[in-house]
């Protein structure tokens, strides 16, 4: 391609809302632009990068043994009526009617879409497992767009399905997919961390993301130094230390607490270490549902764990005036003695003390003295504590704190989709049995502006060879006829090579411009004929990135690189 | 790939509305499957051979220095209204809103978001012309879904868009263009003709289909032996013979009429020619508009040219009772002293004779001697005839008809959306000026459609090798595993010399069933392994649709094809 004739130039200027470091640069060297809050257009040298990554990702899954197939856009909505999907994924999920009055859901993920595909056919344990797979267009509505590509609310996904005779095969395929995931993203230049994650509203048990470390990333998560755990902050677990649970019962005490309402003023008031205060958390779910998380006063509520423990979808923090209706106070919450239509989940933290503290329902008085099942009884008890870097792991390593973007995740639905939609196999017994099932995703947008987070400087992309649009930016420098001809030939000589390559034949631009334009695009080679150049006998080949140039022949340069 | 793992296998029944050859052995060769009406899933093979097609397209349009983008599948909803194309597009265009309240609409074409992208950037007419082409998922509500891949309501299309400084420069994209998708349809194996046709709610002056004869396409057409002329029937204009245009015009006159409501009651109770009766067909808009078309007896009304004369969306015929209110008789309608609301929209055609005859508005009473301009006013005039086989072509050609699928179409846009979108760019006197555009549209499914049409026979497919998923259909034949393992060899030889590969591994199927299942699946060539072809010296290889086989040693075989 001739820079002249591209379509989609660079620019030096960025629009204000422009601040992470890929969203600048691939706007900046002209490879995206965008359409409305979360839905871009991807200008020709960002499609190539795109269709760069798609074929990597394409040779891989092939070579796993998944087969490409492609579901419609368009899901029919009573798939995931079935799945109890429609409510699951709450706002996210966009839907539409058509004018005969059927309709559909603007998919997110495929899992329907494809058991009720697999259910067109009788398939027995001979056929399995498969692995079926697709690139399409995914659809979220985010209440939130942020940071160019890295959460959209329209994207590709590469989103994979497989269909087990049992778990045991299941589990084969499930660690056969880290393995070829964390090679894809190793192709493309990214090295990924797996980490144990929520499954938010996919369903079955267990799942992992596939995260590149990186600062502007969204994903935290909790790892130990040995890479024996690593967890995303939604689900990780840590050891809760025993403090004073051997400690003998008081007697219950309520006493008068003129006090602020933080647990900063409770330790305050009554001297007492922050550990034995009951932290008192009111929610309302998408339900209306009053729910009361109390947990350890060091500890913090993790809204993820509470939700998956409660099967509540949505969670808000109630307000001053709920409180009050529920005949408790603000600043005073206590499980003890609250109101019976609310439920009371208690963090399994709270076995690790014993006469606890806190509110009494009542403004400006405290209970002394507070036991677990004595005073309160806990409605759910479970996990619901978020771990904190230098927290122990459940084995007694310190854990360690990170951050990145999340690239690709593994999941095992197990049979949550078979059963929900009736999906059944024969098996060598002749008996119907519900397929166990994996789903396996990688959001190719976001691999890609990972790739760029990873890979730049100052001065623009740096791209690796597997997702670079073209290989080398060819540059011809100087006022002569002579360098136009010869940049041509070397042009046209590379292209027959089957060399991807980018001409700057511009001739109204300087030497800096040029070199700044190659700079920010990031071809992994830049190559300059130049009156230097060719007195050298060729022309000056630089690595981008690197400082050193060289000198190669012109016919020798296919070779070089 | 073995055949005993490949999802989705043949089969031999079809479901009752499977009625065209494309859509029957697509669905038995284990190509495509339903999801609801009009959407499908690919499933390996469809998708291979739909990768195909995408390929050599892509080529070609590179090839002609078009480059590939890619535009959301959500298109803001302000941009369709800022061309009006909300209501042009009418019931086609499914909308849906995000939960911020954004409306959008899901693309059926893109030039909207093609101008919204271009404006993005401050061009000259340096940068011009450039053409901008993605393949995207399109959707169109149609009311009616048919004959598997060719009606479909979702669907990929290849669409490009070219951006030029004037006409004269648009014209020689447009004609490159012409031979660029006829390259195209060539190297896929389609033989197209290239007509005039309707822009439908695209706009501009002029377009064209690329039509490929068949009698399963919904396209019908008019053409000259000599070539000069091709035209869907929409628009296809014909030569309307001059009859008694020169009679002196005689006194109106009405007479009692007891006479059915048809034409040829009206011919039976006059004795007079057809030719001579006005035909009055009265339509309502989508607006509520009255309009009357009429037209000389022996034609007939084209509701697309009428629409286009008149700007109405959709038109419905008026019942007998809107016939009555606008006081008015069923059979008897009369373009004389017909009520004011109604727009009287008249063919040119009527300019052919003299002293028509027809109703009178009243029941059982006609008029004769009708004659235009004297006895009645025509709001419009123009040409709202169907052109029909056996007519002659403006230049006196005899118009043949023809009948085939729609595969590819261009469209002069001119400047339709960059006025009412405000696209300019800087001239090279220094001035802004609108973008003069076209557009250029491939259905690659029914792309698809129309190939498996052509290329068939009662057994299956037969993929010309440019679209077939593979190239090579292996069977092992025989109970012997050493044929098994020489077949496993000779398919372990091919993919590595990377020639496209189906083995058919089973060993639980008779020699019938593999054959049959090879000639449903169509690709190019059968190798079959057995105990006769090892003694020969190789494997058999026959070309699909051949009856030849020829003995081919195993070593040879990829030079062979």
């Amino acid at each position: 391609m001739k820079y002249s004739k591209l379509f989609g130039k660079t620019i030096k200027t960025t629009p204000r809302d422009v601040k992470i470091a890929s969203h600048k640069l691939l706007y900046q060297a002209g490879f995206i632009r965008e359409s409305a809050a979360g839905r871009f257009f991807y200008l020709p040298l960002g499609m190539m990068a795109r269709d760069k990554m798609v074929k990597v990702i394409e040779e891989e899954m092939n070579e796993a043994g998944a087969q490409k197939i492609l579901a419609p856009v368009l899901h029919p909505l009573e798939l995931w009526k079935k799945t109890n999907r429609t409510e699951s994924v709450s706002f996210e999920l966009m839907t539409i009617k058509d004018r005969n009055g059927s309709s559909f859901a603007l998919g997110g993920t495929a899992e329907e879409m494809m058991v009720d595909l697999v259910k067109k056919f009788s398939l027995s344990y001979r056929d399995l497992p498969f692995q079926i797979y697709q690139f399409s267009q995914k659809f979220r509505d985010e209440m939130r767009a942020r940071g160019g590509l890295l959460r959209l609310r329209e994207f590709l996904m590469k989103d994979g399905y497989s269909f087990h005779a049992d778990e045991a095969d299941f589990k084969k395929e499930y660690e056969k997919m880290k393995l070829v995931y964390s090679r894809i993203f190793d192709r493309l230049g990214l090295k990924t961390i797996i980490v144990e994650s929520d499954n938010g509203y996919i369903g079955g048990e267990y799942c992992h993301e596939f995260i590149m470390e990186s600062e502007v990333g969204e994903s935290r998560y909790l790892y130990t130094d040995d890479n024996k755990y690593a967890a995303h902050e939604d689900v990780a677990k840590f050891l809760k230390d025993e403090k004073n649970a051997d400690d003998k019962e008081l007697p219950l005490k309520q006493v008068a607490a003129p006090r602020g309402k933080t647990m900063a003023d409770g330790v305050k008031f009554h001297k007492l270490p922050l550990w034995r205060q009951i932290k008192d958390v009111l929610y309302v779910s998408e339900k209306g549902k009053y729910i009361l998380a109390i947990i350890r006063g060091d500890f913090t509520v993790n809204e993820i764990k509470l939700k998956n423990l409660t099967g509540a979808i949505e969670l808000r923090h109630a307000t001053d005036d709920e409180i009050r209706e529920l005949g408790s106070e603000p600043g005073f919450i206590s499980p003890v003695g609250i109101d019976k239509k609310v439920q009371v989940v208690a963090d399994d933290s709270l076995r690790t003390i014993k006469n606890a503290y806190g509110g009494s329902n009542k403004k400006n008085q405290d209970l002394l003295n507070i036991n677990i099942d004595r005073d309160y009884q806990s409605g759910i008890e479970g996990d619901i504590a978020l771990a904190q870097a230098g927290y122990l792991s459940l084995t007694g390593q310190k854990l360690l704190a990170g951050k990145g973007i999340e690239v690709g995740n593994i999941f095992q639905l197990g049979y949550h989709y078979s059963k929900k939609m009736d999906a059944k196999f024969i098996d060598k017994d002749g008996k119907e049995k519900f397929y166990y099932m994996g789903c396996y995703g990688i959001g190719v947008d976001r691999t890609l502006a990972a790739v760029v987070e990873k890979y730049h400087d100052d001065q623009g992309i740096i791209w690796p060879e597997t997702a670079a649009p073209y290989k080398i930016h060819l540059i011809a420098l100087g006022k002569e006829e002579k360098i136009y001809a010869e940049a041509e030939r070397l042009y046209e000589q590379l292209q027959s090579q089957g060399v991807e390559v980018l001409y700057d034949d511009r001739t109204d631009v300087n030497a800096g411009e040029k070199f700044a334009d190659a700079d920010l695009i990031g071809a992994p080679y830049r190559a300059v004929v130049s009156e230097k150049s060719l007195k050298a006998g060729g022309v000056e080949v630089k690595r981008r990135g690197s400082k050193e140039s060289e000198i190669v022949g012109m016919k020798d340069l296919e070779k070089y690189i």
